[in-house]
């Protein structure tokens, strides 16, 4: 009999239309590889070298202000830049070698003052005040873009720079690849079902709670189905929603709540500093209607069996399908079951 | 006037579907962030403690024998195996949570005895014979499944658990989502062209040659147009063909040729055991005709700046859509003048 805790299968995640190879008995592997340091979280609450604590001086030679609580900035090596100039009138396309300038804007937001508090750490006011800052700044930079990205690369694992606790927003005249992918899957599903399919999602996985991490009235947290990464979650509204901007405030704070539950679960998990990259996909600003659009927000944690040692998406992933050691209900589960006090507060 | 060199610009990928995005301005950016320990290759020619060394006793208890050259086994912890049960009769499929049986087999190919030598080491008798052993052993595991991934994940910071030289190959009953993707862009391109992209893409390259890396008369390694990591190479054949079992013996020494040659570089660029993920695509087994495909290898390093200072994938990539800190003409530059002696043997 075919028993998926136990035999290879794949499954199918209908948001970005792709399979994904889950090996359940692969996690009795011995572990040779690359250890991680373990991410300890920095002490200090103000670190005198820091270029993102308030009154430092940042690499540009700009002073930061004193700040309380959230403080946004233009990100002083910004990927995205808005004044890029047209290509030349009349330049020939090349069927194999294609391209088109690319434009936007790209800040920083640093969550608080606090050098050593990290979203799991922070106040309920602290984290209801990051959760504001991304319905604002996504609301003024979605004026002038079509797509606003709103992300945190969290811990040196993943590629992040700085411990201060910060995020990151990079906006564009452009879908991204992943956004026109999202939207065309979530078009195709409202074509057929007259609903959105993450709305649908949310309502079968509330019935399941098989892969539910941690829930309240308005939200959800789910490791998905079809999660690539061991501890992948998807954030995900219990009502119709498209953008970030449009949440109510009392949507916001069960919102920064759901994200402090969980993310103090993640931190819990191997007792260390959960690094990861999040981040929030939306409706685009410029899509009037949109309604086929459900917000919702992906956690990417790489971490595989303990605070040092993590999943390598290579060889096989990055030249075939993504390969997954554990199910995604176990991992639901071990997650689930973890004490919903910080193992540093507790 | 918008200059590639310059301006921020997405760049599109025929083979793939997708667009990356190319901010050459980025590299200016200091990095105070994750260092990776530099890979220095081990010195030792036979290590006591390596399970894949010649007659030493592997985690499952087997002894290796005591093999000289290119040596294949099964992999004690399959991803892939055959006998996966399939789904009870009339098992219901639902729509949002759709999965199927996964078999195949997986294998290890040490490259050779030498536990000292990766591929640019390798004596160039030494590399033919493991271009062989891809080749023979698609051509076996071909007759049951209609994919076999031959790759390589050489280096710690490419999740490789063991620094002896050696591959992988995982053969799989359905054709894995990078396959399928590549399947349908190749088959779009030749209904309308009647020629193989990849074979377009090789002569236009050839007679560019700004982005070529090495080359000789069957083979070229370009940093590709659209490539996504830092110093990313594709390799192409110079004429038509589809997988690696119908390369002829002159071709194959050509292309083992090629690949030191290619390997060598990457080892010269920043003067260690370069880390990279590398594998092969071709048409399925199971794909009688299949000349809209044309074989092709893909290098994936991670290394951007130094042999401990790698380009992170994360937030906006994962989120959003790749995104490289150099242009390909500028990396393919780099590795093109390097010398063609490997810097331990210089
Ligand atoms: O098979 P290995 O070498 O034990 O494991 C390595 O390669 C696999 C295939 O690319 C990956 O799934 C693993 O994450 C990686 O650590
Ligand atoms: O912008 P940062 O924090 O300097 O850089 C980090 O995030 C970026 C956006 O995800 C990535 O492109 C970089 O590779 C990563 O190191």
């Amino acid at each position: 009999m075919f028993d998926p805790e136990d035999h290879s299968h794949r499954r199918f995640n209908p948001l970005n239309g792709q399979w994904v190879l889950v090996s359940p008995h692969r996690s009795k592997r011995p572990w040779l590889g690359q250890q991680e340091s373990a991410e300890e979280a920095p002490r200090l609450a103000h670190d005198a070298s820091c270029y993102l604590c308030a009154g430092n001086r940042r690499v540009t030679g700009e002073v930061n202000p004193d700040y309380r609580g959230p403080f946004v900035f233009d990100n002083d090596f910004a990927a995205l830049q808005p004044d890029v100039p047209a290509e030349a009138a009349g330049a020939a396309v090349d069927e194999l070698f294609q391209r088109m300038p690319a434009r936007g804007q790209s800040r920083v937001i640093c969550f608080s003052e606090d050098h050593s508090l990290s979203l799991p750490e922070l106040s309920p006011a602290g984290v209801e005040a990051v959760v504001d800052t991304w319905c604002a700044q996504s609301a003024e930079l979605g004026q002038r873009w079509p797509w606003v990205q709103v992300f945190e690369n969290k811990g040196a694992a993943m590629g992040c720079s700085n411990p201060h606790p910060h995020g990151q927003l990079w906006a564009s005249d452009f879908l991204p690849r992943i956004a026109a992918t999202e939207d065309g899957t979530q078009r195709a599903y409202f074509n057929t079902h007259g609903e959105p399919m993450l709305l649908a999602v949310a309502r079968r996985e509330a019935e399941l709670a098989e892969r539910v991490v941690v829930a309240n009235d308005d939200w959800l947290a789910v490791v998905p189905y079809w999660a690539e990464w061991p501890f992948e979650t998807l954030v995900l509204p219990r009502f119709a929603v498209q953008r970030l901007p449009e949440l109510t405030p009392a949507q916001r704070a069960s919102l920064a709540a759901l994200v402090q539950a969980l993310t103090v679960r993640y931190d819990n998990l191997f007792q260390c500093s959960f690094p990861y990259s999040m981040g929030w996909h939306g409706a685009p600003f410029t899509d009037e209607a949109g309604s086929h659009w459900q917000l919702h927000a992906h956690f990417y944690p790489p971490l595989l069996r303990s605070a040092t040692v993590r999943k390598f998406m290579v060889g096989y992933e990055m030249l075939a399908e993504s390969q997954r050691d554990l199910t995604p209900e176990q991992a639901a589960a071990r997650l689930r079951d973890l004490p919903a006090v910080h193992y540093r507060r507790a």
